[in-house]
């Protein structure tokens, strides 16, 4: 295991955790949130645009960038973050998700998972040993083990195989990682198992065993209803190993994510608050505001005159309203940017909260302003 | 005729004209360049983004905001600086340019011009007296007299009749102005005529002898080659008043600006940088560059190391072209920010160099430059 990637666990209130990691591109507070740049880049933001949203860390995805530019043309450009002017920390999934999403495009053995490229229809063979040695190419901060993510719901059985088949990917994903010896980097295991809980906690402990920097826990917002996901967490969080950050895969709204902070979770990721802000919604402190709505037409208003970014402040609820309906780059532009804003305000307030020991407070007043944001938009 | 727009010559070196306007929004220093802003959006930048780019004025459309979100809501929400939270001088053009480009949807009369709204089929009447009350709601720094372009080449008949009718609209247009009595904004006319230089003249002498605070030059860049639409200008432009600032409308590639510039114009605007950076084209001192070319996937480069603008530095012709071929969203973004600064660092460059009567010297080393790109670009 390398050194001197650390995560300090500052403070607890409740299962709530504050703490921060530490990469060789530098900090990262916890609970974290990192917008997800897909294919390089976070979709419509300049690179100080993402920063100027309080953001630490993104996301890049190893399947996307697989397959174009391509990891060896990425690692001769001087890797990911040279590539995408991001000179902060990056953690890279593995194509776990992939696996699932893209499953009428993959053919899966115990030795790998081969993809036809959704582009072009090349053929392009992801192992665990590749995955690793994709997201060192790409120079990732955070690499995540391959695994297999499953649709929810799903037999018992096959959840069951899957989580067996993720453990041998985890010990193999370990090895390969450990050959390199990444000084400061970091790779995390990822806990499968789908809703059972028997399955969760064997997946668990087998990656414990086995022994990472960090915990994932995947397969998870996969269709499954929010109680269900956040039993699995709940009841697999403890599973963890306290001194280490724990990350939920691809979770989620913020009362997602609120929730999964005061059951334990540390990091976080979603493609929600850019997706959604393409498709003219915003969150906000009053809950989640549909642009497109006729009733924001000649609003004069801001979305929130008390939001820490100033695109949340300085554009009318009228003119976002136009940008939408005019399908205008700027509408997603904005959007995006004030989303991802409103996430890390979310966290920082979360942060901040830990710290003072008020988290159900904070929790409660939360949830009191989405509601009444609902109850407006009624 | 208002008081205080105020058009200042500093110097000339040859035809070229080195000066400065004055708006109720601020200062624009001339030669100048200014992006377009349809819908009340320069497409795909946030207004500091254009300030960035060096940007002192912008365009908006009369057409299109007149259809959406409708000059009444504008005014209403405070106008299109407020609106689109631009606080520098705003240009609107009068819907002219669309009595051409959508001439099947609409129909003229003497008395006005009838679109049947591109979005949803709705009828909008657009009188010379109805362009100048939008422009007033809009609030416009200038405002642009209602006419009627022509696309080239056209039958002298229709040309002779089309520049009548836009005389008279301009007499009508000023008359509607003036009732308004708005104190620094202006007004100007359109010269029209198509290639025909009698026509022209006439056009110009009418204008004259109406009073405008600036004059344009409309109805080229409409179909005609490079040397006509120059010789139009460059016997167009002795028959203006040297104390009124000049507006070549819809014009050009940097090629374009510079001859024109070197004709007596004094202002441009043009779609092609945003346009052309949202089809994956650069443009730089080395010319046009079409980032989706293969040749630039693996060139680490950036466009312009010694551009005055950040985006140009910063980023990898491989990135670029990996953003460009993925269709991402950044890509458009930046190379639109890109296109438009270079616009900007062209107008500066002219601006000094009229300044230091080097203005010959100038022209010939961007013409050199381009020519370069375009040598390697075989």
């Amino acid at each position: 295991m390398t050194a001197s990637f650390t995560f300090t666990l500052h403070k607890t209130d409740g299962m709530a955790r504050r703490g921060a990691f530490v990469t060789p591109h530098g900090q990262v507070q916890t609970p974290a949130f990192m917008p997800v740049g897909t294919a390089g880049t976070v979709k419509g933001l300049k690179p100080e645009d993402v920063r100027a949203t309080n953001s630490e860390i993104v996301l890049g995805n190893t399947y996307h960038l697989m397959l174009r530019p391509g990891p060896e043309r990425v690692a001769a450009l001087g890797g990911l973050h040279t590539f995408m002017n991001w000179p902060l920390p990056i953690l890279t999934d593995s194509g776990g998700f992939q696996v699932m999403s893209l499953a009428s495009l993959r053919k899966l053995t115990e030795q790998a998972v081969t993809f036809r490229s959704h582009l072009d229809g090349t053929m392009f063979e992801l192992s665990p040993e590749r995955a690793i040695e994709i997201q060192a190419l790409l120079g990732a901060d955070i690499s995540m083990q391959l695994d297999e993510c499953l649709r929810l719901p799903a037999p018992r059985a096959e959840m069951q195989r899957a989580m067996e088949l993720s453990l041998r990917w985890a010990e193999r994903s370990r090895r390969a990682f450990e050959a390199r010896a990444r000084e400061g980097y970091a790779l995390f295991g990822i806990v499968q198992g789908g809703d059972d809980m028997a399955l969760r906690t064997a997946s668990a402990r087998g990656l414990v065993d086995i022994g990472f920097e960090g915990y994932a826990i995947g397969g998870l917002a996969v269709g499954e209803p929010q109680e269900v996901m956040l039993k699995v967490v709940e009841e697999t969080t403890p599973a963890l190993p306290p001194e280490r950050p724990r990350y939920l895969m691809g979770v989620g709204t913020p009362h997602d994510i609120l929730e999964a902070v005061a059951r334990g979770i540390d990091m976080f990721d979603c493609v929600m608050p850019t997706r959604n802000g393409r498709h003219g919604m915003a969150f906000t402190r009053f809950g989640q505001i549909n642009l497109s709505n006729a009733r924001h037409a000649s609003d004069p208003r801001s979305l929130d005159e008390e939001s820490p970014h100033p695109a949340a402040r300085s554009y009318s609820r009228a003119y976002l309203h136009h940008l939408v309906k005019a399908n205008e780059i700027l509408g997603a532009v904005l959007l995006s940017t004030i989303n991802i804003a409103y996430y890390q305000a979310l966290m920082a307030g979360m942060r901040e909260a830990i710290e003072q020991v008020r988290f159900e407070a904070f929790r409660t007043d939360s949830l009191a302003g989405w509601e009444q944001g609902d109850i407006a938009a009624l």
